[in-house]
């Protein structure tokens, strides 16, 4: 079995609490072993996303896009620095999406996730993405319930869009429970170090956490796709949610079976050319 | 002595041909130490770019703008793959300057960088940059010789103005020599999995080394400035070069002597809300 089949959220109505977020879906082993796993992935990783690189300086059109949801610590960031740190980082192109800016409002909210697409060669990491429009959006009313339903439909669009002109669009549920989020949140208020982490606000959010889940599950039934399948990744032991988001990739970018692109130039003429300069 | 005083290019005219590009200034030790050093950077450079990037959430103003410029070959890729990828890349932002397009043609050649430039609590890499415009554009004849020396003054002005508000500008000229220059595009030739990365017109650079070579003596002596010195790194050793520009960053980080910010929150009544809170 895959990861990806492994952590592949099935078509039909969802339901989070029977998802286990202490869960290692396709890894057997301990922590150790996962990290071990994931360190394994480095040179595997590197060689495969400079195939992806090469291809698309030769023409190609490939690309991949890593959509990352969940809630507050749910480790987005340590992903990021653990999975996506593996990564040669010219070949990367974070973007986090914040509340949108008063320009980003005046366009419809897929303006601003177009413009940071990533180019072919590349992988695109989102930290939250087009989903917080129908999360936080929906949690929060901040638009109407026809607008909201439109929102699905015209997600399903442009993931579609994207499948059909090269882009591999691998979108993550970071999965936490509750009981980890508090343990998290905690650990940051008695860490001065990293008391710059925490916001108040956070334990307001907190308090919508049925509503919040309520809008992952609507999110993971309506916008589950062929083109764009959502994967739940268990999120609560940290080395495992590393090594699956990298695992995930590692699978995706063998999936291309890239090889290296053809010499566009005759070798012998160019190594003459080389060996007779002077200089 | 420093890193950053073994590489600092002095004040006055530059002779390059007086630079050992096989040198290792200010390291002692061979390869395997070289790599060593590099691999222990890594812990500590992921300390002070938390700070850094702490800061730049708390108010702070500060970031890095790393210079990344040398002849083709020179390593700025393997700088990026081998110092960069040391850091947590949601804290960098990387911008590689290709030939400008019409758009920013219609500009101020600044125009296109000012737009790359690093948030607070970012490190801003790149590779190739406004140098550019004095170097390849001086060689090429791209802008007559009074446009020329208009642009050092206006890069000056620039990098002053970057300094005063925040922004350690740090350039680093990848030196090497044309022989190594010469074996580097010869293995290029020579394996197949490295000819995407060969481009015929290499060799029509490379037949203007000595416009070159004075183009970049000129601008390492015109925007040599309090404000935003040039380093000349010796790069005919990679693992030389890797450590030089990981430590460079390293030293220049740790002079901020960053804490990490202070609560901005009454800490016991966040804890209280926080236990009290039935989620």
């Amino acid at each position: 079995m895959t990861i990806a089949d492994a952590l592949r959220v099935p078509p039909g109505p969802v339901d989070l609490s029977s998802y286990d977020a202490k869960g290692t879906p396709g890894f057997d082993g301990d922590k150790d072993d996962g990290k071990a796993a994931l360190a394994a992935l480095a040179d595997p990783l590197a060689d495969l996303q400079e195939r992806l690189f090469a291809d698309g300086r030769s023409g190609g059109n490939r690309r991949i896009l890593l959509v990352l949801q969940g809630m507050d610590t749910s480790g987005k960031g340590g992903v990021m620095r653990h999975a996506v740190g593996l990564f040669d980082p010219q070949g990367v192109h974070i973007k986090a999406f914040k509340a949108p800016t008063d320009e980003e409002r005046g366009h419809d909210f897929l303006w601003r996730i177009e413009r940071e697409l990533p180019e072919v060669g590349m992988i695109g990491i989102f930290d939250r993405s087009h989903y917080e429009d129908v999360l936080i959006a929906r949690v929060r009313g901040l638009a109407d319930d026809a607008e909201i339903e439109r929102r699905y439909d015209a997600i399903n669009t442009i993931e579609k869009l994207l499948g059909d002109t090269g882009t591999t669009v691998v979108k993550c549920m970071l999965h936490v429970s509750a009981e980890e989020q508090k343990a998290r949140l905690l650990e940051r208020l008695e860490n001065p170090e990293k008391h710059w982490k925490y916001n108040p606000g956070d334990i307001d959010e907190r308090a919508l956490w049925p509503d919040y889940e309520q809008a992952y599950e609507i999110a993971l039934e309506r916008c589950n796709t062929e083109a764009a399948p959502w994967h739940v990744v268990p999120a609560d032991r940290k080395w495992y949610r590393n090594w699956a988001v990298a695992a995930l990739l590692h699978e995706t970018l063998a999936s291309f079976d890239l090889g290296w692109p053809a010499a566009d130039f005759d070798v012998a003429t160019e190594r003459k050319r080389l060996l007779e300069q002077d200089v």
